[in-house]
């Protein structure tokens, strides 16, 4: 019967001696002369061997790293070991050997590889401890989103990812040869979500990837993201679903907090406190843009004219001086920095907002169009035509409540949680121009 | 302060007459000349409103099916309505109105039409009560099978969608153009899943769009459905698959039947009691043929050669008889019959199963090579070259764990939960060969 790294602590201090069948991954080799120390890796964490005879593989070779091993031994009190517990290994068989020339050492400090290595050799390098730890948390934020949202009577919703035409206009699509004609892979489930939201389920949400053919490639974009989505009916302005997020992130927050307290450790990162949401600021565009220029203008640096990532990073700055919190919410957005759907609170303004984290824009949101004769007058402002929206036009022509939503980036969110510097290095297989493999 | 018409009851119960406020869909009017009743339409379900005048819009008009409105009124018990308890309406506002020639009658008895007509109309084919019931069924099944997962120390991955070729072989797959270059949409997160198990994770799901450019178009199939993959390592064979999935199972069927019992009492269904689960039979494929063979000859059938939709039906029929199982497991697949990278238990049979459902094949599963050794051997008898295949080379050769998994499809898996004719009907928005809208 097999136990886990973790359990050897606790069975070597209440019945020391006892008997123990453990399986992993060689993580480490000490050759001591007479004696060999090998650290075993399972999903549960690490423990150490301590080896009489010099370990060998089914061919008599001696072991490699990375090789998967089943030990049997005895559970054994050490003081001097990590968590203050060893195996004396008395058989070791090698199930699977791992080649002795692996191109990344997968007990290396990562700290110090650059991030073209890390994501060159993603089968190895997810396998060392802290970079398993970033998706340990990732996994984490996406149970809390959901637990939260159903929590509060949200129903998860699967959409097409194969749409005929974007919903933000027509560029930085990806086109699929779908058949015998061209169609193109989702920006977003933007109007699958309205259309459930109207469809009487109200509250929706979806876990879904998302794509966008930007030819950029900087430390905040991915081509293919996973976009944790939310839509509900029934609401008055953005800020019924700034109080949305601010609780949801309070749950994602608290769940990270208590269930990944060793990754985070690892990452020397900490979550928010889920009080400190609550002080999150709402701040206007415009007083937005003026803060940040002072900001900037103060710091030496050029005027700011809009919240670029620039401005980003000065509004988080100032809420957590002003404020003592890591987010702030941007809200009134100008409707020419929004998508024709976004519903206007004056002649230029949008109930819309942003939410901003430790210095980066982490989700997009707003009120929408509900009713099809704001809609129709507002499409040729955005150049768009009727004959064209064919979709939108059925929807909004079929009873449709005041709604809203907003969707945040998995991976935006996890990276900032652990102060990783691209975005890219909390996705498993990123997506780039470049990168497709593996 | 808006209250639910699932409320409504109770309110008439405990403080009859009670002032209340309603929002959402006008579902049904009936007009009695003095009096007019609306049955209003919300998430929760639906209520009778009693109004003394005419309801109109904003504009005047009479108010329309599937408008929004929002109602102010009197909590009042009733015998005779619906749920025992009305709303004596007093003022009725039109939020959103809808046009008066609606294509679909979302109130009708949808098992009178055709599934052409429901998907053509899919924004309001779903606010059907019966065909929105499926797609709560369906959270409940894709919430009760993480939750189980976690329990059992399974950890969730999200994977690329975009992948340079397929692992089942280069056919049957969606080209994306790619900025500069053609990739391809995933059939399935194979390769990934046995990637992050031999990351150290162990024990992983998945659940993702997946994608298959078969050009048929039956009521088995999909060519963009929902995955639910599962994948774990330190397995001996498929039988610890299969022990997995009789636990799944069986959790989601309790999950629905708690959660989703008005659901299920719309399309007159009812999930297996958990218990005959465990009595769901294995039976090897040899055997499995023979089985379908002789009961086809028995019903004045033709013979049956494979394992084929007709074999599916009579083997679920004989499981229902000979076990009282609704479940049945098939392993021993031939070789020729699996993917290269399934694990032989012999020259010619393979550590491999079906899981059939009700008549229909919901998953396929299987322990995976893991040693390098035995995976070059295979490739030639797959007309694979090694060169071809350098990720899973890559993988193998970095010491991987015996492992194993299998996928269960979330839309025939719903489908079958309810009786459902076509898969298609389990599906949001379906996509096959000539459907790509709404």
């Amino acid at each position: 019967m097999r136990v886990l790294a973790r359990d050897i602590a606790e069975i070597a201090g209440s019945d020391p001696g006892a008997g123990v069948e453990l399986s992993g991954w060689v993580h480490r080799i000490r050759d001591m002369g007479g004696i060999t120390f090998v650290v075993l890796r399972d999903r549960s964490g690490v423990v150490q061997l301590v080896c009489n005879e010099k370990p060998v593989d089914a061919s008599g070779a001696a072991l490699t790293l990375e090789s998967v091993i089943t030990v049997k031994g005895k559970a054994a009190p050490n003081a001097k070991a990590p968590g203050g517990a060893e195996v004396q290994a008395e058989s070791i068989e090698c199930l699977s050997r791992a080649a002795p020339d692996l191109p990344f050492q997968v007990n290396g400090d990562v700290s110090r590889m650059g991030i073209e290595t890390i994501l060159d050799n993603r089968l190895l390098s997810v396998r060392n401890p802290k970079i398993r730890a970033i998706f340990k948390v990732q996994a984490v934020v996406i149970e809390a989103f959901s637990s939260y949202l159903r929590s509060k009577d949200f129903t998860e919703i699967k959409t097409s990812k194969l749409v005929s035409g974007g919903t933000e206009g027509g560029t930085e699509l990806f086109e699929v040869d779908y058949f015998d004609r061209k169609i193109c892979l989702a920006q977003s489930p933007q109007f699958y979500k309205e259309a459930m939201v109207a469809s009487g389920m109200e509250r929706v949400f979806e876990i879904a990837p998302a794509y966008r053919a930007e030819k950029h490639d900087t430390p905040r974009h991915l081509n293919e993201y996973v976009s944790l989505d939310v839509e509900m009916g029934f609401i008055e302005s953005e800020k019924d679903l700034i109080e949305l997020e601010r609780g949801l992130l309070a749950h994602i927050f608290e769940e990270t907090a208590r269930k990944n307290a060793a990754d985070l450790a690892l990452w020397n990162a900490a979550v928010p406190a889920p009080e400190t949401l609550e002080e999150a600021p709402v701040i206007g565009y415009e007083d937005a843009v003026k803060l940040a220029s002072d900001m900037s203008a103060k710091a030496g640096g050029g005027r700011i004219f809009e919240i670029n990532p620039e401005a980003e990073r000065f509004l988080c700055e100032w809420s957590a001086a002003a404020h003592g919190s890591d987010l702030v919410f941007v809200n009134e957005f100008p409707r020419r920095h929004r998508p024709f759907y976004t519903f206007p609170s004056d002649a230029n303004r949008t109930m819309s907002f942003d939410a901003l984290f430790r210095g980066l824009e982490i989700t997009t949101g707003g009120r929408r169009l509900h009713r099809y004769d704001t809609f129709v007058e507002a499409l040729p402002r955005f150049g768009l035509k009727l004959e064209n929206m064919q979709n939108y036009a059925n929807l909004l022509q079929s009873g449709c409540p005041p709604h809203g939503g907003f969707a945040i980036g998995c991976e935006r969110l996890t990276a900032r949680i652990l102060g990783l510097a691209n975005v890219k290095e909390a996705s498993l297989f990123p997506r780039d121009r470049r990168r497709v493999e593996p």
